[in-house]
């Protein structure tokens, strides 16, 4: 194992977690907050370590990385950054007890927007900041990683756009991961842009509106109100929030090619086209649902519709309506969309439409298979037959997850959460949503959960975040033996 | 389509319905009973028509039975013989509506025991030994079913031993089957006699020791008291049954190749060793946790933990205590169980532990896969690796059963059922189990399910119990289309 270049590379993540940091402190100064000398300490503190590994093992510069240490590097830097990126919270004291900051933090890393705090509106806005960074940052982490890292190691969703993307054709990074990073980044920041300059038309405080902007295209959902996005009870921050969340939920290539000219890009793919379709039909069900029985007016009726399941199903979890009040059945109906997450190589987080609707073709195939025994009947998928190997790999990546998803639920239930409340926390902190159902709910947060929960919801999230195989791999035997 | 071969065979069963209908005449005369009126009317209506078809179609007699007309054969069977097996229900008024009636019935020949009586005291001898009766023919049905008849029809979880038992090398019925049906009712109906024997010895009259001989070995779970087998509190008598529920659960097969002397055949068998390390296992934890926290002696807490989880596990459903009333957690470790199953090949109904064996070592060798790309590595079962093309049926099974478990408790939610029971009911149909969780756990009984979803509920149990692809495939375009 080259454990000298997985340092030299985490010690250049956490230069720059020290960095962007530091780079909270101009809301600490801008809204004059006291949390100053927690990202000054932090900040340094974390920036010099990274140095001081960046520096100490510099000769590991351009040595070999192979898959490996791919693995380790991914895993590790999603633990170390969330580790010290703990320490503004901690240091300053908002979130005095390590278990809720690092709960905090990793929650914002992965993009799960999970949290402990009763009181949001209580931090200081730099803290704030900070907060709804970390989901940026792990957004950015993410698409590199699901466009062009994991394809490499082997893992996810989009093995499918392997040899388009990355070409895994060597046992070695390809070089043009770094060329494929920069353009989905400028993307990202492009959307970010928009998003905040539209919110602060909708009247947000700068602040609040690069906060939310995080969330949404990070498909984070750290609001900077308790209420969440319910506080501004305003249809156009509604709307223009609902389509950042789409956007964040749709695969970053696309958006690519969009941006390049080709806007047909996006219906021309089969997974987009399922997703779509899947909203329409669920918000169609939801709509007529709430305007009929709710007594809501057909706008409010859309809007809470479409809101509160683009929320669940692109990982987001902002909220503008507490959804297991519409009616008690809706606690299962969102139960069944907090395990399903949106497209391949977008931020969002869990299963993933691609998967659902691969495994979906072959279920239904098996029919017709069963008809004519003799016929080959390959799934296809954007026109081409996907090899069989493809389908059973998805299907173990799948059952795998429901089976965590099950052991997850009874832990959660076995330290004294009831059934809901603890399979909604599961599937929610495993698909990187964040509010789950009953106890952790839209109108909850996880405050309540017990800290052996804590870390075991923390592990889950990262689990997931990484596409499982990730991290399990680590603890295989296969992994270690060289 | 060959319509008058179907019709031809219908008629057969139709006939022995009739006579087995006629032959709980017998308990209603030993115990004096009011409905010997009702069995006369039905036993020789149902077994007239079915006589009349099958003079009629006599001439189909031998001509080619396809796969279609097998899948058309065995779902019509089930359906029909439910129908005409409801009758003595309905003409006796002991369950009036046509629904319930239905339900009940449907619940006896698919082995599920899911029950809307509110006193199943009330009901007289003669239709509480019909009740039963409904158990053991479809427990009849199953095995013949999934040893001999699905491995042909391409459908079940022994499409690895299929070479071994039905050969279906040609588009017709296997000779063997005949003779491997014999032989597999012989060893049924040897081990009823033998569990008779002992309930016999324990205590019971001869009703309720037949009728509990039927529920378990069939694993279908009605009883013919309101308190199920908790009724007689007598250690003896858990013990005998939690024996015959767990031969009941499994594979046939085995107990053939036992019966002949090869007692090794047991632990040979990978899956059996799956199934006794799991019950081993949960059993294990629950004893513990009962010991040490419910105050019971350790001799209860481990009956009361094999007794329910062998109840749940082979699809059987008797009770002889609360489990949900153990503790809040227990409600998702048995929502768990309830998604299992026991052995391929036996009574038991669900996804069936063979299924999960396949997929988990699948799932962990993706692990190995990835640290080796390039070796090849099959699952292997019974010391042989297991085709590509089988994992990925499995897969499909696994997948579109969870799919419909989750749109079921979607529908039953909506119906108005809160989502613990929602999931309980769906899962405990599907599975053929019977007692859910909440509304419908193993206190309590269907009775509070409305009629929708009880047509509903029933159509889950014969799904479950025709393994998914036997009713769905009727359903299919291509299945039509000569």
């Amino acid at each position: 194992m080259n454990f000298k270049a997985i340092l030299y590379i985490i010690g250049f993540l956490l230069m720059l977690t020290g960095l962007f940091m530091l780079s909270s402190i101009i809301f600490s100064i801008l809204y004059n907050g006291n949390d100053i000398p927690a990202f000054l300490i932090s900040g340094i503190g974390t920036s010099t370590i990274g140095f001081l590994l960046w520096i100490i093992f510099r000769k590991a510069k351009g040595s070999e990385i192979r898959k490996k240490e791919g693995y380790l590097i991914v895993t590790l830097g999603w633990l170390v950054m969330s580790f010290f990126g703990s320490l503004p919270f901690i240091i300053h004291g908002a979130i005095p007890n390590f278990t809720d900051a690092f709960f905090e933090t990793i929650s914002g890393f992965t993009t799960t927007g999970a949290s402990i705090l009763n009181n949001v509106e209580a931090l200081p806005s730099g803290l704030l900041f900070w907060r709804s960074m970390t989901h940026w940052i792990g957004g950015m982490g993410i698409i590199v990683l699901s466009i062009a890292i994991l394809p490499f190691l082997g893992v996810g969703g989009m093995q499918l756009y392997q040899a388009e993307v990355a070409g895994p054709s060597k046992d070695k990074l390809h070089p043009r991961v770094q060329e494929t990073a920069k353009r989905l980044w400028a993307i990202y920041v492009f959307f970010t842009g928009i998003e905040t300059i539209l919110l602060l038309f909708g009247g947000m405080n700068l602040l609040d509106a690069i906060c939310h902007s995080f969330g949404s295209l990070a498909t984070g959902g750290f609001s900077t109100k308790n209420q969440s996005v319910a506080f501004y009870n305003s249809a156009y921050i509604d709307y223009v929030i609902i389509i950042f969340m789409f956007i964040g939920g749709t695969s970053f290539s696309l958006h690519y090619f969009a941006l390049h000219g080709k806007i047909s890009a996006y219906f021309k793919d089969s997974e987009f086209r399922f997703y779509f379709g899947f909203i329409s039909l669920t918000v169609l069900f939801t709509t007529l649902f709430l305007f009929f029985n709710n007594s809501l007016s057909f706008e409010k009726s859309f809007r809470n519709a479409t809101f509160n399941i683009l929320s669940v199903l692109t990982s987001t979890g902002f909220a503008i309506a507490d959804y297991e009040a519409w009616a008690p059945f809706f606690s299962t109906f969102f139960l069944i969309l907090l395990l399903f997450g949106a497209c391949a190589g977008s931020t969002s987080g869990g299963v993933k439409m691609i998967r659902y609707q691969l495994l979906m073709k072959h279920g239904i195939l098996e029919l017709k298979r069963l008809v004519h025994p003799h016929a080959v009947l390959p799934v296809r998928h954007n026109g081409k037959a996907v090899p069989n190997d493809i389908i059973s790999r998805v299907a173990a990546f799948v059952f795998l997850y429901l089976v965590i998803f099950g052991i997850g639920s009874f832990i959660l239930s076995f330290l004294g959460l009831d059934i809901k409340s603890a399979m909604g926390s599961v599937a929610a902190c495993m698909a990187n949503i964040g509010p789950g159902l009953g106890l952790t709910g839209p109108v909850s947060n996880y405050s309540g959960v017990p800290d052996l929960g804590k870390w075991f919801l923390s592990f889950l999230m990262l689990l997931g975040r990484l596409e499982l195989y990730t991290v399990l791999i680590i603890f295989s035997r296969a992994f270690w033996k060289e």
